[in-house]
């Protein structure tokens, strides 16, 4: 639910409760939070949740209670998966230095990687999280067009840092200056055809707009599965938007810090759904299970100008370490049978999804890719984050997003099988009939 | 060595040989480097150097060569730290979630860290690197203050991403759009009682300058160590340069990437030793002895406007893993006579260094606190880079900074004794005889 008047409204957020209606522990640890943290954090859930322990699919409290996770996209091989835990374990007490001396662990990482790119994507470089890999792509970018514009969908995010912040129009009105950025927004279904076309022309106004003011079109970025916007797998028109803005000197730059890694399944990256072969990549969240590493791909030419005028040096990004964790998770991504494994769950998740959808009405839309689902919620404003916090309290982990906070977000470890799918399946359709 | 009219000159980098003069093995992986990361990414050295395992003070090549690290301030607590290694191991292996959980791993070091500010530095939020950090404090001054503008030190380093490389001069003239940036040359030793009132002058400047121009000051940005500006352990007039940016509405910004964390010894924080209490403290490198974990402290006052209109997340910063690291690193660092051990080895690093300037008229001045120590060599323009190699290939690590890029930068781990000093001591006595 976004609150209206609340720019900084997040679906799901915790927005306060009364200290009776938190068990003591909770209450107090919040009190703890807010003294130590601050204002700027959010937490999930109108009863936030404590883990201790993560194994698999699962998060688990305190007390035992075992939360199945269909949320997080981060560990994607499992919580605390062993092969990674013991990857960086070893590389954390051998060697953990950077990338101003010579190291094979970091390019035997880099090769394997980027051989899962089409072949001009050929360079990358390291950062620790999707945030830099972003900021950095935008400055890549910028120095290559000289141009400094920057088009995203309407409610878009891309980063925390000053410049990504800019570009994230999720992050609400006080996200910083962005004179030089220009949303566009992504056809709706209910739109019909007239969708794509309205979408290819606010490309076009948004690409006329830049050039006018003077800031010229550096690239169209687009987060792949379209997170935020509300996950949406196919972008009716993007493949003319990118011609479009290629055609104004800018680039296509594809955030793969959701999509990418096999989230969306067996074509790896979210792009090769869509079509156009980006100029820049970003990618982070699963990348090492875990352990904060983040990147950027992109094309040598692109690379160019920036190298020559710059130099680039992340004192974490593209160590050892984060090389090593990396490694070991990709391994797993790429066993034989694994993209297949998620390309089924995802199909049969969705499967059950619309069969559950023909016993309730208010299932609006079942949509998504590989085993990131977004679940289209009718109803009142509060329906979807009524039916998130219904779940966790029946010990299932999802979240809402969405312009309007009423998609249901279900993005659970790539390790996610049949029967974790029919316990989330059982608990959303025990949600909704609690709904009446 | 700075390269004249290459503006992305580094200290210290490798900048290309004939292949005949590396190793095959090196001349190899620089060729596979270059092909995978490309042209943005720099070494370090005439002879890039390749490690396998570090222990302690001592990075070991593949051969089983030990090399005296002098230079890298990540690892403070010693490569391959096994109070650290083991935190990782089990805390990554139990959980590792994020800020949208409650966790008492992260407050608890929170609370831990908070202590070691004085009272009203009382809110800590986390980030993955001290770029995010700089980027994250830049963000909250400019919330706080309504103003844009940014004074930072000539040749200040504060980050790469977007914001932070447009305030860090010693990134070269390309490091993007800095019109709300004005820089202020700290008081040099030559220039005597003058120095201090020419820098007061130039923060007036800068001040009117901002404000002329519409920005206001947002923030006086001070790396407490000054670190690419030469390594200046004192700055005189900076108390009324403080006084004079918070006249302005300013807020007084501390970068503790390079000097926090005991790095300068037992004032544990670089702001304490030059006086005034900052509104703001970033810090990094050290804080998780190489796993990736930075952060930024910060008055309550001045968080608030940002809170109130921003969310704050960060997917792997405050994650329990990177808590259970700098809990680790904090725990041995405050260990009883472990700071007074580090002034210790300075005091004597510091002294040996004077005594062996009584024999080399070449080393203009030694300077410092705790364990960062800068050397200024005078001489021809390439001297302290034929040092800084000469080294190298003699097992001791060190490098260069300050704007010519004379300053012989001495940064080894915090357990760093009297033993290695004297080898230090012994090798850099051996370079400067070699120079004739």
């Amino acid at each position: 639910m976004t609150v209206p008047g609340d720019p900084t409204a997040m679906p799901n957020a915790f927005r306060g409760a009364a200290d009776d209606m938190l068990p003591v522990r909770t209450a107090a640890l919040i009190a703890r939070r807010d003294d130590l943290l601050g204002s700027a954090y959010r937490l999930f859930y109108r009863r936030p949740l404590e883990f201790v322990r993560g194994e698999g699919c699962y998060l688990h409290a305190a007390d035992g209670t075992a939360y199945l996770d269909a949320y997080n996209n981060v560990a994607a091989v499992g919580h605390g998966n062993p092969a990674v835990a013991a990857a960086v374990a070893r590389q954390f007490a051998t060697l953990n230095t950077h990338t101003r001396y010579l190291d094979a662990v970091v390019l035997d990482y880099a090769g394997r990687l980027l051989a899962t790119f089409p072949a001009d994507l050929s360079r990358i470089l390291f950062t620790c999280s999707g945030s830099e890999a972003n900021d950095l792509g935008l400055r890549i970018a910028q120095a290559h067009t000289g141009a400094r514009g920057v088009i995203v969908t309407a409610n878009a995010y891309h980063g925390v840092t000053a410049a990504t912040a800019a570009i994230s129009p999720a992050l609400g009105p006080h996200r910083g200056a962005c004179d030089h950025v220009r949303v566009v927004r992504p056809p709706l279904a209910s739109e019909g055809a007239r969708g794509e076309e309205r979408f290819v022309e606010e490309v076009e106004r948004a690409i006329l707009s830049l050039r006018g003011d003077g800031h010229g079109v550096a690239a169209l970025l687009c987060d792949t599965i379209f997170s935020t916007d509300g996950v949406l797998p196919t972008l009716p028109g993007l493949t003319q938007a990118v011609a479009m803005a290629r055609a104004a000197g800018g680039l296509y730059f594809a955030d793969e810090v959701q999509a990418g890694f096999g989230r969306i399944g067996s074509p790896f990256w979210g792009f090769r759904r869509h079509g156009p072969v980006p100029d820049l990549v970003s990618m982070g969240k699963p990348m090492g299970n875990g352990y904060p590493v983040a990147g950027l791909v992109v094309r040598p030419e692109v690379l160019e100008r920036f190298g020559r005028d710059n130099r680039y040096f992340n004192t974490f990004g593209g160590s050892p370490v984060a090389a090593a964790a990396a490694m070991a998770t990709l391994e797993q991504i790429q066993e034989t049978g694994f993209l297949e494994q998620v390309d089924r769950a995802g199909d049969y998740l969705r499967s059950s999804l619309r069969l559950l959808a023909m016993h309730h009405a208010n299932i609006r839309d079942v949509r998504g890719a590989g085993l990131f689902v977004g679940v289209e919620i009718a109803g009142t404003e509060g329906e979807a984050e009524r039916i998130v916090n219904f779940m966790a309290e029946h010990r299932v982990l999802i979240s809402a997003t969405g312009p309007q906070g009423n998609v249901l977000k279900i993005r659970p470890p790539l390790i996610f099988r049949m029967q974790e799918a029919d316990r989330l399946i059982g608990t959303l359709d025990a949600a909704l009939r609690a709904g009446g």
